[in-house]
């Protein structure tokens, strides 16, 4: 872990870099001040909230971060969880909202610095990737569905499949034809750009990368065409939603009152925020350094992201992670090292302090357009028939995800699929794969018996189980044994054969010792083979090895070749 | 599953089967008598509904239950667990604290017996070894704890080591004299006959089995004479506790109002107790099961557990399951089928409806005696020197059960013991074992380059991992291989070395396909070898295979010799 990951870009910082960076740095601004008031709207704060937690986090990370070209701010996915946190905290304590998305950030904060310090980097490696995907799917679609209120210019409220469309339903005949029209526009150009516009330029002479980053800018164009309609038809006269005076200016650093009440309430939620958001922001990090051969550090990247999101509640914002589509603009337009962060940063400050007079015209419907087009592309559904396919396991920890993400909202979601898909890894373990095996004639391996033409020993029973012996499948080992026992009467060995056991824990071997001391009742003799280092180091350390009434054989061959010879004497 | 296991054993049922089980029902009902009404105590409720807990409940698993031997009825953890649950649950809603305990056998009922219907009895795997004995361990230290208070006669409160101890520190001045002098005679005289009676009676010249029945009825011998000193001395007037009235007779049968808002309460803990219960009960079942070659069945010993929860919910009992002590009686007095615990069932109902005016005057600081005697030999922190030395994984699993019961309470304590285990074997899978290994010469063998003299190539590296490839160590995979290749500069080739891996699941294939691409990347082959069936099966079915740049070879032998030959080339 290092301190101060920014030395090591900053030494050697030079003017190519330099024109590298700031090349890049417009390009996400640009992308970036849409974003930022779309996801403020999202997470329930004002839009200039937006644009602070898009100014300092960034420095932040620049300066702690080891990924050279995340890029960090308001992502779609956390800001729905923080709506969804805060909505609740608020609605059971009374607090302000802001005040108490401030606290949410604040709380992100110091749990990801603390999981940095104690090196809880693994911690990422439980969500598996059915279940990331999964709740991002689901999450996309709860998300395009809450902002659907926006287009049709109606009251809606909801956090689950259910609630939302119920809501919107039930709403739907007060749609004002304004709002809607101006949220159709905006939603048909900016899908149009996304799916047409790349190829069209090219076909008319552009370049790719200039014709890839005119469409990145198709949301500044929705924005700057719909402000301008709204102020030249005055739509606010007509029901349009518009989001009205923003203050401009920078925000005073100011740290936020503790409400012990109100954070007793946000801290699971903080906990669920911090996970994700540090699962989502390193696997953009992991993708993107991989193509230029830069490593991410796992556990620096938890004291980034920490830092950011300390940087985000001093300045009033809300809790920001690392954002997927920004972080691959920002790469591909060429950024080279953090500096681009740093220069985006100083863009959106700019933005803050002068642009906010035009935004007074802006129609929420649009904001809503942005973010509908935005997190459509999230929604991966594809992905179902091939985890099924793959693994039923898979197929169902993904299944699951989605179904419950949708139907009892993001928090209960990302629980219930990480859950989920360690019990049916247990469960799958808790049965593993068991093959009665034979010498393969001529050779010294060993094989199934119902796949193999292999030589046996009516003596003898070998028995070879490809899993780990652990607690869940403790007892099922007794039970194979016996069941093979009972099935022989001639049986003299009982073998197993450890070539695929990688570990055996106390409650595996209190099974072993039980076994062996049946066997031992019933004059049969049980024995070990290809027993691996590491499992053998444990077992001199029990009292199996000097209570087995059988040996411990180097090979399966050595064991077969040797009790055979013993039967027959 | 057998639908009624009672029709195996009533078919040949005789009269020398029947000789055997009436002395072994005669000498379980002398020792369950003083139990019942102890255990009713320890659980909080009036001492005959220990009785009734004792009659249906046994004749119920005698007709449902599978193992021969197993004795039913109220049992210290369990009953620890019910004033725990009941407890918390009437403080909440101020309902009926008797009805509240029928009402949690009638939860534990039904959720027992649908976990059969769904052949859950694989849950009771989850609990590791290190985890049960912990908890129960750590039970009997806070049951004795909470029975303290009867021997010294004063007035005490909580469920936690810290509660518990302060609880009685701050009272033990009120210390009552002669309750103390009764419960010490008590505790002396069972802890004595528990240790020293048999042998004693052995020199004395009693047969062995005389011997260990006599000690038996101890507990018997100590309430009828410490009924007779209460009677005799007048010690309630001088402020020793006593039983006092109980009613004399059998329930009639009825079933708890359903009070909704109490269940909302007790539903967890119903489920704590059902899967502790069955945990408890089925581990006694199948080390007895074994010891006469006959088995039980995991899933209808829930459809028997839940029986007799019914029946006991039925009779206005609390929730019961199999006890070690009784059934070892049982078993060990001769019991050849459950027809012994009809009979057992059979004098307790005579007790209830005869014996208990004798009761009157028994000092509640005996039935305190005779608990803290039972359950101190529940308590064995000696495994927890040996979990450590065999494992330290499991000694933590062991240790962190033991202490989060014991400072937080027996429900806390069991979910964290069970989440501990499960993360710590996450934990350790997550950075599994890898080694890099090269061939013993002579032999087609490949071993770790680090602990043997083998053959490598500078151009080839063959990785093997000890472990399934799932995801808590999928990106740790990544990280190896890539690690791998930026030492050496000459690779040509990665062979990864599948002998131990047991199944590769969605998030792993994720990861094999990213090396796999960037290998490409850096024109570095990658190869795969011993890929055994099952996960081969899994593997046809991804797009790995036809993306993979190298091959899969069946041997790493066969891997090793032809990329040799081809860097050669």
């Amino acid at each position: 872990m290092q301190w101060f990951p920014a030395a090591q870009w900053l030494k050697g910082y030079n003017r190519s870099l330099f024109t590298a960076d700031i090349i890049a740095a417009i390009i996400v601004t640009i992308m970036l001040i849409p974003q930022s008031l779309a996801y403020a709207m999202l997470a329930g704060v004002p839009p200039e909230i937006g644009l602070y937690a898009s100014v300092l986090p960034l420095v932040a990370y620049a300066l702690f971060g080891t990924s050279r070209t995340l890029s960090v701010g308001p992502v779609a996915v956390v800001s729905l969880m923080t709506a969804s946190a805060v909505g609740e905290a608020v609605a059971k304590t009374g607090a302000d909202y802001h005040q108490a998305a401030i606290l949410l950030a604040l709380l992100s904060a110091v749990m990801l610095i603390g999981m940095g310090l104690l090196r809880f980097g693994f911690l990422a490696n439980f969500l598996s990737h059915p279940v990331v995907s999964g709740f991002i799917s689901a999450s996309g679609i709860i998300i395009a569905l809450s902002q659907l209120k926006h287009i049709l210019g109606v009251s809606a409220q909801g956090e689950t499949l259910i609630e939302l469309t119920e809501s919107l339903w039930a709403n739907i005949m007060g749609t004002n034809m304004p709002t809607l029209s101006i949220g159709l526009f905006a939603l048909v150009f900016l899908a149009w750009c996304r799916a047409f516009l790349g190829s069209s330029l090219v076909r008319l002479g552009c370049s790719k990368d200039l014709a890839a980053t005119l469409t990145k800018t198709a949301p500044v164009v929705s924005i700057a065409a719909t402000i301008a309609l709204a102020y030249g038809l005055d739509l606010a006269d007509q029901g349009v939603s518009i989001v009205g005076a923003v203050p401009s200016g920078l925000p005073s650093l100011s740290l936020p009152a503790l409400d012990w009440r109100v954070i007793e309430e946000l801290w699971p939620a903080a906990l669920l925020i911090s996970i994700i958001g540090y699962v989502e922001s390193i696997s953009v990090g992991r993708t993107l350094g991989a193509k230029r051969r830069q490593r991410v550090h796992p556990d620096q990247e938890l004291i980034g992201l920490g830092a950011s999101n300390l940087a985000s509640a001093l300045s009033s914002g809300f809790p920001v992670t690392g954002g997927f589509s920004r972080s691959v603009v920002n790469f591909d337009a060429g950024a080279q090292t953090p500096a681009a962060s740093i220069m985006t940063a100083i863009g959106i400050a700019l933005a803050a302090m002068f642009l906010t007079p035009v935004l007074f015209f802006l129609p929420k419907a649009t904001l809503a357009a942005t973010i509908i087009v935005a997190v459509i592309s999230l929604v991966d559904l594809s992905l179902l028939k091939r985890a099924w396919d793959y693994s039923k396991r898979d197929g169902l920890a993904l299944a699951g995800t989605i179904v419950i993400t949708l139907l009892a909202g993001v928090e209960v979601g990302v629980v219930t699929g990480v859950s989920l898909s360690i019990f049916l890894h247990l469960y799958h373990t808790s049965r593993p794969h068991v093959a009665i095996v034979g010498e393969v004639p001529g050779t010294q391996h060993f094989r199934n018996i119902n796949r193999h033409q292999v030589i046996t020993a009516p003596t003898i029973c070998s028995i070879r189980i490809d899993e780990s012996l652990y607690f869940p499948n403790a007892a099922y080992l007794e039970d194979v044994v016996y069941t093979e026992v009972a099935k022989n009467s001639e049986l003299k060995h009982v073998v197993l054969m450890c070539s695929a056991i990688n570990v055996i824990d106390l409650s595996a071997l209190e099974a072993l010792e039980m076994i062996n001391e049946r066997l031992t009742e019933l004059d049969i003799g049980f024995h070990l083979s290809e027993v691996k280092g590491p499992v053998m180091d444990a077992l001199v350390r029990s009292h199996l090895l000097q209570a087995l009434n059988g040996s411990v054989y180097l090979s399966q061959h050595e064991a077969f070749t040797q009790l055979q010879t013993q039967s027959e004497v």
